[in-house]
């Protein structure tokens, strides 16, 4: 299989925006095309959860691509849920791997914060089995559920939880792609309001808009797509084997190690799917970044922090920088190109290999990218 | 770039449904998977228009492949509107070709009959150009201009576009899936209610429900991939070259072509997107498969007939085997797998090479795939 090559990255700021989101995507890709160098792609893929309820917009990759300018450019569309991005950036992979296409513009967005909260709950509830639906069955209300089992199983405080909020604020107030800029006090995040048990308003990412992409190329360029590697599980939370581990993400990474001939042991920069702050210390546990039981300790004692030995969520993660659905697993993606190339200004870490971690729906298809700076 | 097979294909009979969507997709699937005699895919691709609108779910490849007894099995979610089970069926060959999977099985399915007829309208109607939407067209009112363009620049009759739905309910009649089973008469085509000047009722596709699946492999079997091309054009309408052609056809077509190294010389069967009869006519110039002006008159002669030079839409077509959006682009292929190998009782033809053609939204995202039996 040929090497895949990301020959530019970009994305717009995240936050309450007032562009149509063809108009965010327009700008993240045109960022990403600009950095390769690139008028053309030989094709897109694009990115977006449910633009049909969100903007009521369908047949979406036409939409976008007549939108840049690209109407006679093949674009299609991919949706994994919330890791519709990182689905994406496979999608372009495989295009450019099998030798279909030279060159892949990846671009991927969403628009949520013209909509009532809880609209945006209702859509985004639809991701989860319907059956617990039925039974009143919400995102929140099942990171809850987890979290509660997290903390019961491994002795996992709220105080350690809460750390990883305060760690990603730290960070993406240096971040200007950031949707927050303010540092969080560990107080502030405790005595935020209840948002499902034991989880506070400050251990949720906020609904964010915004759109980020990638260039993927077959010519050779300083960063390579060492591996990705997708993990599923069922729909259904209460058929899981575990609920404090999710097998999508171990799934995930065992693959993307596998297609990079590399472990864990490689990873000096990491972007984790922090949609609820505790999945940022399941995550370091299944993606074997830390020992088993160790992430809480790692992150209260700095070691997830911007100057730490393996720095997590360098941008904010889905706390701090936001997390438009479809945009996120390619903002992670987007970072970790800006910090192997030395160009994430203010938040640089040292770091040839970087690893993303996206979660789509409650961990039912997550997905793990490892990218090398290579020479 | 190594060859990709076809090991097996299934579908449900299209129409009128009581089964849920994913109990469709799982009939379909599971009969792809019997024939390929392959217990678990290595990967599945789902195809569904909208199923957020259609029927409340997403996260939808997540659902069908818990549905289906598949959660751990990696699954994606493609879109290119009524062109999805196409754009599914490149991602599986993507996959395979790219050396990612041995197997991918692409299963697309649609549940449309329980809504009421204007709001099925609005949810296609959002694959139109957003300003064209606001002026209150519809893809029926789109195809009725396309209509009366054809009539006008080329001389062709209504008379001639009747003959394509005569000739699709003769061939349905003969196919146990398809949505309607009964010959069609000219007569009864012209005297049908009008659905949007000069378009009459039988010139339409029916609202149908329905799924389809192919398992693609790595593995030789008697049926390859031998091209597949995707072609795009302007979301508007108001922006395009000529109404009269479809752009995303025709490079569809030329992609599709140099990809297996042959022409339309070689193709003995066909499968093309006939939502609206006159289309037919269209996509039988735009793929090459008659010369420039001839369509209407092979169709009138029988050319295009089970028993004439070139059978088109042998299946029923979109007019008489129904059209559950993204199934289609699925079931074309189905029906040439069927075709090529013999199997497609009561209606077969003789064939070595056949060809799928498939359209998104108004043409916007086209596709066309070249089948061939190889030994």
């Amino acid at each position: 299989m040929p090497n895949v090559w990301i020959a530019g990255a970009g994305m717009t700021r995240f936050g309450k925006r007032q562009e149509s989101l063809p108009d965010l995507v327009a700008e993240a890709a045109r960022s990403a095309l600009s950095r390769a160098q690139l008028e053309t792609p030989d094709s897109i893929v694009v990115a977006s959860m449910n633009p049909e309820e969100f903007i009521g917009e369908g047949n979406f990759a036409s939409r976008i691509a007549t939108h840049m300018g690209f109407a006679h450019v093949p674009a299609l569309r991919v949706e994994t849920a919330t890791s519709s991005g990182a689905a994406a950036i496979y999608s372009g992979f495989a295009g450019v791997a099998a030798g279909l296409y030279r060159s892949v513009l990846v671009v991927g967005g969403e628009k949520m914060t013209h909509l009532p909260t809880p609209r945006v709950s209702e859509l985004i509830g639809r991701s989860i089995d319907p059956h617990e639906r039925s039974y009143g069955a919400t995102m929140p209300a099942l990171a809850g559920l987890v979290t509660r089992a997290l903390m019961a199983a491994t002795g996992v405080t709220l105080k350690e939880i809460s750390q990883v909020s305060v760690k990603n604020h730290a960070h993406g107030a240096l971040n200007p792609y950031a949707h927050f800029r303010e540092p969080l006090s560990p107080d502030a995040v405790l005595e935020s309001r209840i948002v499902a048990d034991p989880l506070r308003l400050y251990h949720c990412c906020p609904i964010s808009d915004g759109a980020a992409a990638v260039v993927l190329s077959a010519d050779p360029s300083p960063v390579r797509i060492a591996g990705i590697g997708q993990g599923t599980d069922t729909l259904a939370v209460r058929y899981r084997e575990s609920l404090v581990s999710f097998r999508a993400t171990r799934a995930a990474a065992r693959a993307a190690y596998a297609m990079a001939g590399f472990g864990a042991e490689r990873v000096e920069v990491a972007e984790v799917h922090d949609a609820f702050s505790p999945f940022e210390l399941m995550a370091l546990e299944d993606l074997g970044l830390v020992p088993p039981g160790k992430a809480a300790r790692a992150t209260l004692s700095g070691e997830t922090a911007l100057d730490g030995r393996l720095p997590v969520n360098p941008s904010g993660g889905l706390k701090a920088r936001g997390h438009p659905l479809a945009a996120t697993g390619i903002a992670q993606v987007v970072e970790l190109f800006w910090q192997l190339i030395g160009q994430a200004h203010g938040r640089q870490v040292t770091a040839t290999v970087g690893l993303s971690h996206s979660i789509g729906g409650l961990a039912t298809n997550n997905w793990v990218i490892l990218l090398e700076r290579v020479g």
